[in-house]
């Protein structure tokens, strides 16, 4: 019999959004009359422009990708103001956190995290035998980190802002003061997967990766092409630092981390910011509507500087479990949050007319 | 400052085949007259229906991958006479190496290679703490392996077969004799990347997923459509093993991590495996010119299973790495053999007006 490293016993996959095929499977439902707005992708889906260039290119699949990415670094370059060796491209944002993750800690080795957060932190810090701390409050707290960091020493802390998967944002000041009182020897990795819409809503909670990396060498800042760019199953997402961190987390990278189709998108996309612009648009339009809508109906919400808004289940009425699973008949799919262990939605704001249907239905659902 | 794991001081990267994007940067030669046959890579790219397949869904990459991965899946399942739940798939076959490495692997645990092998087997290995003890020959040595694994008790044991980067292979009956007389606390990762050519070649050399895991449930077997299926740029490879040896690899891997053009790509090849046999027809003939080539010339290679050959360099003359700089400027890539301290250059059979080309350069060059 193999052994396996025990840190195996304690992990638990990960739970993702329910893809469209599961509900035509299950439910029979025609793919076309699915509303998927479980997973934060980009409604609009990606630039006309990115499509193209990715069909030109198919006939090319056979050959590996260069290694060095340096069109594509460049280009993130370019749009950060940094130098293309202070950015290590990764197979999502995710794999360049797991990197991360596996460049400091060994067994035994303290992570802290927020109580509610991105799941995968988690389970990238288990992996590698360490141990796990988290505050106890559902958006951010600061103090609570700086309390308990004093305690638990952590090897890496991760902020996530905007925070997935309640849409909380932490303001600029503010995480510049707590990155001063921290110890410079704590890995910071802030993960900004939804950082362009929260800049769209609010400037002051936007964080720039180059004046952040600049000041605290000990900041690891984590961006995506899967949300705002609407390159979700194209996994393809970067991490940026100082030139000498971003040396160390490079290896742990093995070659060729990131298809040739995706390199190739992500760089085509950051040509296309029109795009981008007409979503973040468009988002905070409707994401307007869906907090209306909560006002209305006096439905607890958390104030989201993202492209989704967590809703609360009533206390007294449908959990968060029958509410998703009702609509998911209905070939609705949003997020249930009772994997995190909260009795809540999170719901992806989707194109209007996709999101009257939603907001129609919740309306009966949300009892 | 944050301090890294000790064991990132010990990692070199990876030394990558070189990208047509690099001979273009370099020297100015036109892409469409650059002759990559450096890095194994189907030369006649993959088949239609597979780069339509992927055009046509190319409007769909702002939506996550099925994470279940279910009809690439049922798919390979097919091909190997096995079930889904035996099969995990990966962004490349080097990520289901990676996740082997790492259920395994803790600190200061051995591992067992080939002197000459496939790189990444090291770094994986390096990467947990691991320590890596070798075999001395070129080819693959079993009673070696036997007679070492005695000593150092290894955690995990690599066989690479059809071997990269020098073709030999190994006989379905000597390797179940190994097996036999292994430990079966060893997981034995059989990496059968070129198993295709192999089978082709010498129906002795193929050794089968279904069967071998059946019959040892230490083993992990993995394939990839990087290389006869022409989809290296798409980063989709494979593991088989015991349902119990997949559930707790599973264990390892992040979600989402093959991209939804890359699933889909790969599942349509098994589809189109006409493409695939027209291909191992070629390369096989091409492959005999190359030898036939060799031996007029007196250039010592090593017999090859794979869709690639090797040719040591000759003991007074250039060496590998002048021959390999010297095509480089005539925009042939192939592969210097250097970096695993071999005074070879490995050449990727290509398309027969390019071997027409390659062998009647090596003429000249190879002095």
């Amino acid at each position: 019999m193999v052994q396996f490293q025990t840190t195996l016993n304690s992990l638990k996959s990960y739970e993702a959004g329910k893809p469209i095929e599961l509900v035509v499977r299950e439910f029979g439902i025609d793919p076309k009359d699915v509303i998927k707005l479980g997973s934060n992708e980009n409604p609009f889906g990606c630039a006309p422009a990115v499509v193209k260039a990715v069909q030109d290119f198919a006939s090319k699949m056979s050959y590996y990708p260069d290694d060095s990415y340096l069109d594509l670094k460049n280009a993130l370059a370019r749009k950060f103001d940094v130098t293309p060796d202070r950015i290590i491209p990764g197979n999502g944002s995710d794999q360049v956190l797991d990197f991360a993750c596996r460049c400091v800690l060994g067994v035994g080795d303290s992570v802290l995290i927020n109580r509610i957060t991105f799941a995968m932190y988690r389970i990238y810090s288990l992996q590698c035998g360490a141990k796990v701390h988290s505050t106890e409050t559902v958006p951010h707290d600061l103090d609570a980190f700086l309390d308990l960091a004093k305690i638990v020493k952590p090897k890496i802390l991760f902020l996530c802002t905007p925070s997935n998967p309640v849409g909380d944002a932490l303001s600029k000041s503010d995480v510049y003061e707590f990155l001063r009182r921290l110890s410079p020897e704590t890995l910071v990795v802030i993960d900004a997967a939804y950082m362009e819409f929260g800049k769209q809503k609010d400037q002051n909670k936007f964080i720039p990766a180059k004046e952040v990396t600049d000041l605290f060498p000990n900041v690891f800042f984590t961006g995506t092409f899967s949300k705002v760019y609407g390159l979700g199953g194209m996994r393809i997402g970067y991490g940026i630092g100082s030139s000498e961190l971003i040396k160390n987390i490079y290896k742990m990278r093995p070659p060729f981390s990131v298809t040739n189709l995706s390199a190739l998108a992500a760089t085509e996309a950051l040509n296309n910011e029109s795009h981008v612009e007409n979503y973040l648009k468009s988002n905070l339009e409707e994401l307007g509507r869906y907090e209306k809508f909560a006002k209305e109906e006096s439905i607890e919400f958390i104030d989201s500087y993202a492209n989704f808004i967590t809703f609360f289940a009533r206390k007294h009425g449908k959990s968060s479990t029958e509410i998703a699973q009702s609509l998911l008949r209905k070939g609705i799919i949003l997020r249930d949050l009772k994997s995190y262990e909260l009795n809540a939605l999170r719901i992806t704001i989707g194109r209007p007319e996709q999101n009257d249907k939603v907001l129609e239905t919740l309306k009966t659902e949300f009892i």
